[in-house]
Parts: structure tokens; C-alpha cells; sequence
């Protein structure tokens, strides 16, 4: 089906056999050996006799709704088998692993849970028998919606008398979007935009951070923002139904002054440079809070609470906090928990007086960004044994359970998010996100973000990730990380020494070859092995075997598009055994994505949350891998595909035995 | 004595005869008429027999230990007379008044009191084991000085990392004192200057203000500042003793931008002038912490707390608050109970964290400067009926006791305070603070501040008070204020009209006449006039007579030097009934100098007192003055010498009867 094609084959043959027999064209990119996941069909299993041999790219819903590899599914009896149209597995396959709506990620009452309100106050207008002050009036008028003694700053007082008036407020320069309440509102009828408590001041009093003439209590923005060493991320969320309306990432303007964080504090040292750092940073976001804002036709004026999550030396460089001593021994970040700011004194595109709550971190090299994992992904209340990877720049790796959590952090390097390699990219439109190669004609295909014949332009993580699998698999690459030149057209000396061709001019946006070189195999090698052995040291400090692990998460903006065989081919996540119970391995692994974001979105919503994130960061036992040599063995010997040590990757042992 | 001369002199016979006889040349300015004090002698009242016509100029304590004015002491039969040195009476009265010795007004305990503690801290260097971070490792220090969850401004976390491992800190160009201590003080020995509360946050959390290299405990400095309309005044205060220990005082910047708050709001309504007029009172402030911090070799950096009192237009502008709505009707304030600020954050030559408390005020013509003067003469515990008169610009008056206090304002303008009169000037060396004019041949003595012999550059405003109530009194100006020209070569038209000579050009420092002009009397009368019409209309609306007031306090920068007698002769004061058990009707007022920058005094100190301000502020009923006409009647009424009605100025009926 459909078409009600019938065709024998003897038992025993592949479901892709009947398929080609009966004249499907099924996609098959990566030669049949059930890596690609692209000639998924559906199996009528109630009336069929099938045997998947491998389900590793589909997910158990999948399965259970017949879905089986042709590639993988030998024919064993009669079978019913629907071919989809091949461009819905293209969508469906596109649309599991891209960005998906973010769920509300528990019960949130925004009158219960959110620090940001907002109440329409009906003001009497004074006369010479009222002659009460314009913030006593106000007061006076909250102290009747339940907010007693609030706070205001002075830009608040500063707009407050034309605000009340029905006029515009000149003295408000910062903010010129202020205006675009253009309505004619009648004087005297505001919106207060009030936030109760804050994470420093769980008890208030509650500060009114703006006057908005008219009724706008229909509007409540916040926004949620990830800073990565390489990759900044923002979620703009509606406070009133706690859904993220509008996503928006780019690379860290940064970039251009340093790969990684040691890189950045070295550069901020220097006189004035760490304004110029913070600054770099700042524009980043503020470009993606605009760009988030314009998607839902908000002004980034709406938004009055910010939940901002990112490594320690990020948080330094947001808030222009000296960062040196993250770098030197013994290690010490300047603050962990930083006090509540405001959006102003950032320069950050929001409300000037929009609350800005900076998550917490444990130590220079765990920050905010992985106690937001932790809280994202619930490590802290499992009962079992749980390994999670935070797959950006610095590797940061927390072990553990409801009971102890101990971290760590292995500089990775920017490989994995596309920078650092010649032909590296973001994960958006025109990245190569999955590479499979023919184990005979050393020929790729590959898998392009964006529409259906959407050219290339580069590589993002996951397609690097996925090519080195394959390079390895097919033997394009030895062990060590060297390529084969000579062994294919595609095999060449390029200009920057060895490369494998992955995409001709013809076939790209740009009209050059899109190809890997062995600079880029090596730095890609360093990521993974100092990711592994980061694992490694973490399971040996507190006398755990990794085999022991029960979950394995992996976060990070890359972690969501991964391919967890493929990952641990090259020996980046360990070769876990199969849980009780089941066939496949891969149930223990869970991709989160931006687990950081997550966390930091979670904060923003709801005040428990944010003080549940404060325990979590509290609970965290960060290990110093560069206080013994321990971690510098388990790196060299995990510079290899996957790891020197093959007896710890026993089911790429197999695979690679057979595939050779 | 000195010098045991014995004159024979018939019995009714005056004092001053028999010094002229004995050889003594006392001084006599007034020409003997007992107006200016200066013929004081010390009589042993025990075994002598004399009678006191008039004591005006003396003190109780000054008639209790003997002193009489010779020209006013009727000889009745022996009498035993000590004529002091001619100098020290001269400095006796000087000293008495000028700017005393501040004495603490209460019992001031710093580490009970005051909200500004200075904490010694001996951190544990951090290590490989204890990587704790800079702010952690600094609460962890403070919570052992019984300071629990302290927060910190972003600008302290910024200089933390350099103070605490002893090195200067780069990132705070606001403040270039910050490195005075160059000691270089040991690492991880450091002073937390700590606000535990503030006006805002009585509750706490304490507030980490900054950390100073070293230990500093011993120095703590905070400054209280009464920002009149047309003078500023700045105390710096030892937070440690809570002694006052330098003064410093100047004439608004604002003056030529308007003279009264009116024509100031008028022009800070247009655009961008709100922020110029800001910076000109900070400006004016500034320049005096300066000069103060000078005076005890203290950096302005090192003040970390201030209390601000003004009139509600000043404060307003200081806080570039846009103060409009003060002068259109219903006059409404934007705001009389500031929040807490931050020096920073107003551009105050102080510590940038510094915390800022501006008093509470009132309304919008009775502000923190007369809340705060209620504060300071403690009307608000008084049994009995009590008119409180601030003598400065605006004309602020209170009348009231324990139970009730009601007030208004009436624009009095600046010629009290020296300002908008030809010659005015205020209250420094130079100016001409006493007059006494002859009168027979109308011609002036006059008192100078400054050493002996200072020769007169202007006249102040107790100069401009006591020359009116002697040109009345002596008949240079009738009962409407028009001078007698031609009575004396010193009555002339000069070039703006009319006006007499006080100082001819070889006596002045500027080498010109120094004299008044009719337009300058008319500001005088006008000013007084307004002041008396306030107190006329106050008591009308209450239902008393003031006669029936008990006691009169007079502040005001300028109230601190005036002449009572000759404040009633021309009508600015009532003229009260002596006191049950008194003779002299001098005995209900009293002088307390600026009111205002005392209450902010007090506010600085204490806590509690702060508590008790807020009370006071809210105790206060406002009456305005323009809502009625009575106030017009009233003024027109008292656009005389001493009044239209000369039956409510019984004393001076009599005298002027006499002397005319």
C-alpha cells in the first residue's frame, strides 16, 4: 500500500527487497545498514510476520505504530506494509529533531506562581480636597488589588506625573517603544506592572516597575536566555499562559575574541576590554530578544523579567565583572549567586526597570547553565543512577541522583557547535545536520536543515558528529583520526592539508566544496575525548563504574539533534548496556536539548522554582579535574575511535567487526 | 572697676553717664537707645542699687549674672559696676551668634543606632579545597559579624575581586578617591561598609555598600543636607560620635535660573532644562561636601550615608522629577516620600552606594524641610499652642501642639536670605548683620562678621531687618516704606529711584556706596508681609487668636541671627504678650537656626528617628493658602509697617509713640 501491490519474495529477505520489487523508490542514503532512518515504512504487524533486526532510529512510539526500517525488517511470512509519501518521513523526521513547541513544563497559575503582574488601576483624579502625591495615589490604589508598600524607582517617579495625565513621558530616553501606547488613553487610568519578590527578596516588598497608560493587563512578557560560550539562545515567553511564543539563537558575538572561556578572560583583561566584552554580548542578545519580539509583534519594552542562564565566566562577562580569577588557581569565581539586577543597568533590550534574575552556579567552570540542567532534566530527583551531559564548549558532566550530585567540566572546545571547523555552522537553515557514507563507494549523502532541496552551506555539530561516525564505520578515517587520501576522489590533499569532500561546488549555496580536513577530525577528536574522559574521572572519583549508569541525558543546543548510535561509535557517550527489559540500549539515553534554556525558562516562571534551583546549585559538588593528572590520562587515552581501550565500547567492538 | 574709680552722679541718673564720667568710652552705635547691645556692663547686683528699663539685648542668663546695658540701667543709689573689655563683649556677641558647636541632640549610640556599620574582615584565602567565591566568602566573613544575607550592588562585586587580593580597582571611574588608601593593605584583609536598613527597608537585608582594602573601622562618614530655594547647606557628621564636624553653606546654583520655586518649575518644564536644573543643585551640593570633607582632610568618597530635607520643588528638581503638577492646580507632588536611592545614582559627591534618605515631605508647598524642622524643634511633643516659622524663601509655617499640627506656605521670595536686593548677600564675612541708626542724625552704625575692623561688602538678611526696623523707627521710611529723601545727605535718588546710604565707598571692601533702595524695601515689606499674612490666615482657620500662642520658633538659615525686637517692630514676627512669670515678651520666641538641615541631622543619626519623621509627615494637615482669599486680605493688610491694624502690635505702638 497504498496502490495494493503484491509481490513474493523468499523468506528471509529484507522489507526494502519487496519494496524495490514492487517499484518503490525508497530512500536509502546511508546504503542500507540502518543508519538513516530514511526508508521507514509501516508494518501491519497484527497480520504480518516481520522481524525488525534494528529500530535504532525510531522511537518506541514509532515502532508501536508499525513503523519499521525496510533496510532492518526481514520478511519471515505474509506482510501488509504501507510506503508513506517519502516527503512526509522527510517532515516527520525534520520535525522530531528540530525545535519543537516547548511544553509547559508543569502546572503554572500565573496569578499563583509568577512575580510579574499586572493590575489596571482606575485613579480618583486629585483635587484641591485630595491633594495626595501621584506614587501615594498609586499606592493607594494597588494597596486595593492586595499590593501593599510597594517600591519605585526613580524612573518610574521620574514618567509617573505624565503617565498619570495621559501623556507621553519625555524623561524616559531609554526607552522610546514607551510610546507606542499611542491610543489616547483617558489620564488618570494606568496599568501597573508590578513584580512581587524577586530571587533576592523572596518576601518583597513589591516594587512597580512601570506606569503603562490605559488598560495592558492583557500583555505579560518575560524572556528566558542561555548564554553559551559559543551559542546564545532566547525564549520569549507569554507570563499569562507560560508558553515560549518565539525562539531565536545565534553564535555569542564573542566568538571573534576567543574560542573558549579561558580565551575570553584573557582577552577581557586587558583595559576596557571587559566593557567591550560585555558590550559584544549584550548586542547578541539584544539582536535575538528584537528578533524573538518582531515574530509576535511584541517590543522588547513588554518585557519586565528576565531569567538569564550561562557558564561562570559568561555570567562575569554579562554583568562586566572581572573574570581573571576563574583562570588562575585556585579557581575562584567572583560571585555564584548574583544579586537581582535590573535590564537597565545591563543595557539589556527590555524594560529598563524589567527584573533580571541570573541563575545560580556552583564554581568557575559549572555555572548556571548546569545547575539549570539539572533542574530541567530532574537528576536531583532520580532514585536511580544518572549521567548528564551538558554537549557544549566546556563539557560540563553532573553524576549522581535525588541523594549526591557531584560536576565537573572538561573544556571541549567549540567543535561540536560548528565553530572552530572550516566549514562549521549553527544548526539552521543550510547546515548538513546527518551524513552517511556507502562503505564501498566512500559516496555521501546527507541530510540539509530547511526544505525540501535546500543546499548546503556548511556543517553544524550534528553533522559533524555524524560524519565522523561514518568516516569511521566505512573507514575513511583510521582510529588515531587520519584520513585515507587517495581512497576516493573525495579523499584529497586540500589546501589546508588532507580533507574529505563532502559536497561539491555545484551542489552548495556558495559554490565551493564543503569538505573536512584533519585539522577539523582533530579538533573534533579533542571534543570527544575530553568529554569521555571527563566521564571517566568523574565515575572513578566517586567509585562508580559508567556501566553502572541508568540514564544518560544530553543537553545542550547540539544534544538535541544527535544521533546517539552514531555518538557512540566515535566513543563520545559511553556504550551503556541494554536496560532490563529491553532490547535496545539507546533506552537509557535522553536527548534534552538546551537543558540551560529550559532551566532558566522554568525560573522565569514560577518563584518555588527558582528557589528549588538555589537548593539544587547548594547540592552540587564540583570536582577540580585540573587538580590531579588523573584527567589528562583518561583524555590521551580516549583520543582514539572510539577509545583506545575497545573492551569499554563493546557494542561498536561488534559492529565494527562486522562492517570491516 | 578695672580700676576702682568712684564718680558721684545724681540719682536717676543713667549707667552710661557715669562710665562717661569715670573715663569709660563705651560703644554706642544706636546712640544710646538700648537697641544694639553694645554698652553691656556687669553690675553686682547684690550691693547696688539700680533699675533696668529695657534688657532686650541681654539674655536671662546675662541679667541672672549681672549684665545690664549701661544706657538703659538707671542709677536709684550705690552701685558697684565692672565695665568689660570693649572686645570681648564685641566677641561675646559675635560668638553667640554665629554657627555654634553642633552638640548631638540625643543620646546617640553608633553601634544601636546607625544603620552605616564598618565591619573588620580576616578572610581564609581560598584553595584547591575551599573554592568557595569571593561574595560567598564575604557573606560567610560578614555572618560572623552578626550580619546575616547581606546584598551587594553590581558596582561592588565589580571592585571585589581586585580589593580583596589587594590590588586597586580599575572599574570604578566614578569614584578615583576610592584609591586614597594606598597602604598597600594586606590580601584578604578587608572593611565591609554595611547599611543594615535603610528608610526603605527598615526589615533589612543589609546592604554591602563596598569593601575598602584594609582595616578602615576607624573612620565613618555621613553628611546632612537642606537644600533651600535660595541656600544650601551641608553638615558632615562623624557617624561614629554623631558630632557635627564640618559646615559648609552657599546660595543655590539654581538662583539664576528663578528666584522663587514658581519661576524654577516654570523653567525646568522645557526640554532638557529639568536635567540642567538637577546638575546645578548638584553642583551647588557637591562643592560644599567638598569644601566640608576639606575642613577635616576627609575624601567625599568616604561619606556613605546622607539625609537630604527640601522644600518639595527642590526635591523634585534634585531628583529630576518633573515638577509642573506642583504649580498647576490642585498642586500635586509626583512623589513627598522619595525611596532610598543611591549617591550614584544623582551624581552626589559621595561613595556611589552610598545610601540617600530624602526626608518626607507634605504637600507641595510644605516639604521634608519643614517636616524635618518640626523634627528638630520637637513641636510635635509640645503641650502648649506652638507657631513654627521657617524664615526662608517659601515661608513655611506650622502651627500646633502634640495633638494637632496644621501648616502652610507663603511665598515669601529671597530678600531675607540676602537675595533679589541690591546689595544683599548672606551671611558670611562681609556682611553688614546689625544696624543702629541715630536718631537725630540718621546716621548708621553697623555691625560686620568677620575680625575686627572687616570692612562691609553687602548686607544680609539680619542686616536687611534690623536697617528696616531702624528706618522705621527713626522715620527713614514712613509706615508704607517710602524713604524720606533729602532728610540727609545719606537719602538720595539714586540711579534705581530712591534709597539711603549705609556705607559710603571709602568704607567698603568694593570701593562703592553700600545702599538701599525703595524696590529693595518693598521685597522686604513684601516678604514679611506674607510671612505674617500666613500666620493671620493659620490661626483664623483653626479658630485661635495668636495671641494665644505659647511659644514661637523661628528657623531658617537666616533665623538664626535675627533680632526679635526689631522682627515684631516691623511686623514679620506677632507681637506676643510677655509670659505668665516673665517680663519680657521675648522670653515665648525662641531661634533655632536652620530647622531643616538639623532634622536631617537627626534623621542621619538614628533610625528610630527616621521612624518618627515618617509619623510627623503624616501628622501634618495641609491648608492651602490659595484656595481662599483670605490670604490676599491678609497680605494686603500687612503691606504696612508693622501692620494696617497697629492694635495687633501693642509694643510697638508704644515704642514708636515714644520715640517719635
Amino acid at each position: 500500500m497504498p496502490g495494493d501491490l503484491a509481490v513474493t519474495i523468499p523468506s528471509g529477505s529484507m522489507l526494502s527487497e519487496a519494496a524495490r520489487l514492487a517499484g518503490f523508490d525508497l530512500n536509502q542514503p546511508c546504503g542500507g545498514q540502518g543508519r538513516c532512518g530514511r526508508c521507514a515504512v509501516i508494518v501491519d504487524d497484527a497480520r504480518s510476520a516481520v522481524r525488525r533486526r534494528s529500530t535504532i532510529r525510531l522511537d518506541p512510539e514509532d515502532v508501536a505504530a508499525g513503523y519499521a526500517l525496510a533496510c532492518q525488517t526481514v520478511v519471515e511470512g505474509d506482510a501488509w506494509v504501507t510506503v508513506p509519501p517519502q516527503e512526509a518521513i522527510e517532515r516527520r523526521l525534520v520535525s522530531h529533531k528540530t525545535a519543537a513547541k516547548v511544553e509547559v513544563p508543569f502546572d503554572y497559575d500565573p496569578r499563583r506562581h509568577q512575580s510579574i503582574q499586572r493590575y489596571f488601576l482606575r485613579l480618583d483624579p486629585p483635587t484641591l480636597a485630595d491633594q495626595t502625591d501621584d506614587w501615594a495615589r498609586v499606592t493607594r490604589a494597588l494597596a486595593t488589588s492586595g499590593v501593599a508598600r510597594p517600591q519605585a524607582s526613580l524612573d518610574v517617579l521620574r514618567c509617573m506625573p505624565s503617565i498619570l495625565r495621559g501623556e507621553d513621558c519625555p524623561s524616559l530616553p531609554e526607552s522610546p517603544e514607551i510610546s507606542v501606547w499611542d491610543e489616547g488613553p483617558l489620564p488618570w487610568e494606568v496599568t501597573a506592572v508590578v513584580a512581587l519578590d524577586s530571587w533576592d527578596r523572596p518576601e518583597g516588598p513589591p516594587q512597580l516597575l512601570a506606569l503603562l497608560p490605559g488598560d495592558r493587563t492583557d500583555r505579560n512578557f518575560g524572556a528566558a536566555v542561555d548564554i553559551g560560550t559559543t551559542t546564545v539562545s532566547v525564549w520569549l515567553v507569554d507570563l499569562e499562559t507560560g508558553e515560549v511564543v518565539a525562539q531565536a539563537a545565534d553564535y555569542n558575538g564573542q566568538i571573534a575574541r576567543g574560542e573558549d572561556v579561558i580565551s575570553r578572560i584573557i582577552y577581557a583583561t586587558r583595559d576596557g576590554r571587559l566593557t567591550e566584552m560585555q558590550e559584544m554580548v549584550v548586542s547578541t542578545i539584544n539582536r535575538l530578544l528584537e528578533a524573538a519580539g518582531k515574530q509576535v509583534g511584541a517590543s522588547t519594552a513588554e518585557i519586565f523579567k528576565l531569567a538569564v542562564a550561562g557558564n561562570t565566566t559568561m555570567m562575569h562577562l554579562l554583568l562586566a565583572i572581572p573574570p581573571d580569577s576563574i583562570r588562575l588557581e585556585p579557581y575562584i569565581p567572583v560571585v555564584n549567586h548574583v544579586p537581582t539586577l535590573t535590564a537597565g543597568e545591563l543595557g539589556l533590550a527590555a524594560h529598563p526597570q524589567a527584573i533580571v534574575d541570573c541563575l545560580p552556579g556552583v564554581a568557575s567552570y559549572v555555572g548556571a547553565d548546569i545547575s539549570a540542567g539539572v533542574l530541567a532534566t530532574k537528576m536531583d530527583e532520580a532514585g536511580e543512577l544518572t549521567l548528564f551531559i551538558d554537549v557544549g564548549t566546556n563539557g560540563e558532566t553532573v553524576l549522581g541522583n535525588a541523594d549526591w550530585l557531584v560536576t565537573c567540566a572538561c573544556s571541549a572546545g567549540p567543535a561540536f557547535e560548528g565553530a572552530g571547523v572550516e566549514h562549521g555552522m549553527r544548526a539552521t537553515v543550510g547546515a548538513i545536520e546527518e551524513v552517511w557514507i556507502n562503505n564501498d563507494s566512500l559516496e555521501p549523502a546527507y541530510r540539509v536543515i530547511g526544505r525540501e532541496g535546500e543546499k548546503p552551506k556548511g556543517i553544524c555539530g550534528s553533522g559533524l558528529l555524524s560524519l565522523l561516525a561514518e568516516m569511521f564505520v566505512t573507514g575513511v578515517v583510521d582510529r588515531a583520526g587520519n584520513l585515507r587520501v587517495g581512497a576516493s576522489p573525495r579523499l584529497r590533499e586540500g589546501e589546508h592539508g588532507p580533507e574529505y569532500v563532502i559536497a561539491w561546488a555545484a551542489e552548495t549555496v556558495d559554490g565551493g566544496d564543503i569538505a573536512i580536513t584533519e585539522v577539523d577530525i582533530d579538533n573534533l577528536m579533542r571534543a570527544k575525548a575530553a568529554i569521555y574522559a571527563g566521564f571517566t574521572v568523574m565515575a572513578q572519583s566517586v567509585g562508580v563504574d559508567l556501566a553502572d549508569v541508568s540514564q544518560m541525558l544530553i543537553g545542550g543546543s547540539f544534544g538535541q539533534y544527535i544521533n546517539v548510535e552514531k555518538a557512540v561509535q566515535i566513543g563520545l557517550l559511553p556504550d551503556l548496556p541494554a536496560p532490563p527489559g529491553s532490547a535496545s540500549p539507546w533506552d537509557r539515553f535522553r536527548f534534552l536539548g538546551n537543558t540551560s534554556i529550559r532551566g532558566a525558562y522554568m525560573a522565569l516562571l514560577r518563584r518555588d522554582v527558582r528557589a528549588h534551583l538555589s537548593e539544587i546549585a547548594g547540592m552540587m559538588t564540583y570536582l577540580e579535574l585540573s587538580a590531579d593528572n588523573s584527567f589528562y590520562d583518561a583524555f590521551t587515552s580516549a583520543l582514539f575511535l572510539p577509545h583506545t581501550d575497545m573492551g569499554q565500547f563493546p557494542s561498536v567492538a561488534a559492529v565494527f567487526d562486522k562492517t570491516r
